[in-house]
């Protein structure tokens, strides 16, 4: 099997190095790419093609992730050029999705995600499309590790299932991550905050504290990046009003907040 | 040492399993109480007073774990008849704890609350109040017991600090729930909550379905009572504006949308 790379950040050498383990042929280009994307590429196992459209040419899997403002242009233009399945993993909205649905038959495009942690050797890929059964055989074949491990997870034959699961997830955790900036700092001003973290500890698990942490920290720097990550997902709620009901707001009001809060505080940084 | 309890429901039950365990002498009295509660404490071996009155008069330690609303009236009878500390263990607002306070001097009261799971023999008890050490030093005499512990955690000596923690729990955890709701609500009406149960337990810890599922079941039950606890809560932050500060409801619309959402749910069962 050969899988082939269009771009290489943390996710494309974390996935490339568990396929490496599988005896997988892996490649990727460097065409165009930045000094840290080369360094991450040299520093692995890949092979190493001049041109992007080669690597799609060769590849039987070949996976887009980059950023999602290039996933559309990407799709475009090599999603065509090659004869396997074309695995889109950028952190696209199901909108930018069916978008690239449109260009691509459904015999070559597969809704994908990576859920779940992805720094270690142990990731979830969950993928919906007609033939995203070919990729769990695919994966299948892998010589079964312990130790490097994709597990793949069928979510549906229809494209968009896993968009709209990633904008579902988002929708929960920025609530969550507005919600926590929004409690810390009314405990903070009431000299409470370490005790709350305790307090809040016992009952949500043992990681809470630091996985919270870290969720306020990201919230708070990238507030910007955030707010208009939600106003995708209010659109793409608002697409699903089809009945046009009158209480739309109410069954939506705490997405509506989050995206607020992230508004509040992006204007305050 | 001799623990009284007015009220002995759940809370009362393991409270005093625990110091029965460790050679306390416990008394509660069935005056006016239900079947239900004579039935759990006849089940235990805490020994039956006559009256309350002589229960207070008996006790070191008085702990009042009735209802809500029953908390400032049992604090008034029978706190000033105790020589003892009086512990309220109720699930009252900083409001009521303030007017307790009012009645009882710092030398009696201790604001109190167990945190975390009530259902075992394992619990932790935060306290506030000037002589919330003297608790710690009692309960620290307990005979040591790995399966049967009380953990005494000493907020603060200010009375109120234990129940402003109580509301900044509930401020988070109501804000899960409406959160919670919103999106699997969501995620039902596309047919993907089973996906996303599986999606949000990769990165929100193993028990996240089980305590989520039962967070929601809760909410539905109990939309009202929860709806009226979030509208103490901003009762009780509308308080702190004391600056009367421009952007107050931006600083605390996640919980504003809470308390909407469970307004929402109230109007529509």
């Amino acid at each position: 099997m050969k899988v082939g790379f269009i771009g290489f950040g943390e996710v494309s050498y974390r996935l490339s190095n568990i396929l490496l383990h599988g005896k997988v042929e892996v490649f990727t280009s460097l065409e165009g790419r930045s000094d840290k994307t080369k360094k991450l590429a040299y520093s692995s196992e890949v092979v190493i093609l001049d041109t992007f459209k080669e690597v799609a040419k060769e590849s039987d899997i070949l996976v887009s992730a980059n950023s999602p403002n290039s996933a559309l242009a990407i799709a475009i233009k090599y999603g065509s050029l090659t004869d396997g399945l074309f695995l889109d993993l950028n952190n696209v909205s199901s909108n930018t999705t069916e978008k690239i649905a449109n260009f691509l038959s459904e015999d070559h495009f597969i809704d994908a995600a990576l859920m779940g942690g992805v720094k270690s050797d142990k990731l979830n890929l969950f993928v919906s499309g007609k033939l995203s059964y070919r990729i769990a055989e695919l994966i299948g074949k892998l010589p079964a590790s312990e130790d490097y491990k994709i597990n793949v997870k069928i979510v549906s034959d229809k494209i968009g299932d896993v968009s709209k699961l990633k904008m579902l997830r988002s929708y929960y955790t920025k609530g969550v991550s507005a919600l926590l900036i929004e409690t810390f700092e009314t405990a903070k001003s009431l000299g409470l905050d370490e005790d709350l973290w305790r307090v809040l500890s016992l009952t949500e698990g043992e990681n809470f504290e630091k996985y919270s942490k870290s969720r306020i920290i990201n919230s708070y720097k990238s507030s910007k990046r955030k707010y208009e990550e939600v106003e995708e997902i209010l659109e793409f709620l608002d697409e699903l009003n089809i009945d046009d009901s009158e209480d739309f707001d109410d069954r939506i009001m705490m997405c509506i907040a989050t995206k607020n809060k992230f508004e509040y505080l992006k204007d305050k940084n």
